[in-house]
């Protein structure tokens, strides 16, 4: 299995997903500084995974900060640096409110034991998550199909979790229970799925085909697609999903060819303190993204950009939400 | 005024549109074969254009072979080539059939001087028909609003046409009567968006966004598009539409969100030997325009891609097909 981070005796690695596919390198993260970084620049990314890497910067800083006066302090702002690194994904605000916790508890001294501790726990539920989530989505799923094709959209797998998945942990067991053929689409502007999740289908040996954001619609109408899947970054509690910029559209368009539309997250990704969509904090990033492609000019080189990097899916363009915990329908409820 | 194509004196120019936005720089044409190298790796392109650019090659196939004793059935060949460049838009069968026609002619003698005469009159026609399409669209469009949020995708400009353009000439247009922002899908995978609308709707000092194909509806829908306007490479009697890939999913969209969706075209566009969308061809490229940008890898180097050129929007998700000769809605008679 890919693992997007390793952390071992208070050792922390990440794959490089910014060099993926042209190379399979994993880098030191050495200071909480430079986590933050990696998770800013996408060197690490998808919500169960940057969770993962939140809660490892925060074992990172309390050990950089264990010999300051102003420890306790100096820590919390640090937490409130990782966590603002990227602010659509609820992972990540959950990892760093574990820390918070900690730090805000009476009895707190300077030890990072226990951070690290609990980010090896994280690591371990995120992986359990990914098989329930398999589970469930095929018993969601599949009735004996002789063939699916699934189109999905961003990177929803291990290199966006730690374990099998998301979304495509499903089409990886999907695809052992029967022929599945999945398009993938290419997702601008970081093109997570042309880059990661084309590489991880094809070491998984699954039949797969890349396309462009713009060929959803004329492939599910040519190609006669089953169904779409994706993953999600935060659930409000009425079942609005945020997820990678596109996924909107793919709703709509599974709405009209009246084909089902799947979320897979883990139930952790459910943001209990949000009730609707319009809640959520959808983080626009840099121009340049849109205007370059590494580091390639491909439009004007002052252009003004509109770059948001999420879009909020309707409940009522859900089929189901898989999580590890079963699988929900309108009416969400998810307690 | 930009021009996609220069005919003077038998001497042929294009603006290479694949260098465009870094370098503005007009090539010189010098026979048939290098314009369908043009044709084909897109240097000139849009339906309009590319007609032009199709009889200004036929033109000069004609004089290279001129003086071979096959020069007839040489030439046939030659236009069978030319014509195949590229399937999709109908102008370049258009303008092939007017030499083809020529050359059938039982007066039919190797002198090109008909065959330029008719290129300068296609140049011509070109540029009235985009004034009268701009004409109709503002007409069609514009009630009086104070501003007009417009998406629009692919490059329909001075690019695509001989003149102000399909759509674009529209929004260039609307842009004289009113505040008019526009939101230009980038349309991979050979941004057209990005590297043409943009340049000409910046020179045209327009209020413009540059966004993702994915970015479409979370754009629609969170900055309140009043409409979408697209071009058309192939208009079938029935008004289904066959425009660059991404527009079927942006016409779903449209009718989603309840906002017109417009498509403007000139009404040589209407292929009256089809009746229905699925007759059209759909040109599918190579698989390198997906798995790589400007030379650089972005995804496995050996994966699979479906690789689409255009889409077809069905005509009940067109509000109103746009054209020199007047504005066709539901049911289409274009007689």
């Amino acid at each position: 299995m890919i693992e997007s981070i390793r952390v071992n005796k208070k050792q922390i690695q990440i794959i490089d997903q910014t060099l993926l596919p042209q190379e399979e390198k994993y880098i030191h993260i050495l200071d909480y500084k430079s986590m933050i970084e990696a998770i800013k620049k996408l060197r690490i990314r998808g919500a169960p995974a940057i969770g993962i890497a939140g809660l490892a910067a925060s074992a990172l800083a309390l050990d950089e900060l264990k010999h300051k006066a102003s420890c306790k302090e100096d820590l919390l702002l640090a937490l409130d640096e990782i966590e603002n690194a990227r602010p659509t994904a609820v992972n990540l605000s959950y990892a760093i409110n574990v820390a918070r916790d900690f730090v805000m508890n009476n009895a707190f001294s300077p030890d990072s034991e226990y951070l690290w501790e609990q980010t090896l726990q994280l690591i371990s539920e995120e992986e359990n998550y990914c098989r329930l989530m398999a589970t469930n989505g095929v018993k969601e799923i599949y009735h004996g199909q002789a063939e699916l094709r699934i189109l999905t959209h961003c990177n929803t797998g291990s290199l966006a979790t730690y374990g099998d998945g998301t979304a495509l942990s499903v089409i990886k067991a999907l695809a052992k229970k029967t022929k599945v053929i999945v398009w993938a689409d290419e997702t601008r502007p970081l093109l997570q799925g042309a880059r990661l999740t084309m590489w991880e289908l094809m070491k998984e040996g699954i039949e797969c085909y890349l396309i462009s954001d713009s060929m959803a619609a004329h492939t599910i109408k040519t190609k006669h697609i089953d169904l779409i899947i994706t993953g999600a970054d935060r659930i409000t509690t009425n079942g609005d999903s945020a997820n990678k910029i596109g996924t909107l559209g793919l709703s709509i368009l599974a709405d009209y060819y009246k084909i089902p539309f799947y979320i897979v997250a883990p139930s952790t990704t459910i943001d209990r303190n949000l009730t609707r969509g319009e809640e959520i904090i959808i983080e626009e990033r840099e121009a340049d993204e849109l205007r370059c492609i590494k580091g390639i000019s491909v439009a004007p080189a002052k252009c003004q950009v509109f770059n948001p990097a999420f879009d909020v899916v309707d409940n009522q363009h859900i089929t189901a939400i898989i999580t590890d915990r079963g699988v929900f329908k309108q009416p969400y409820d998810f307690r």
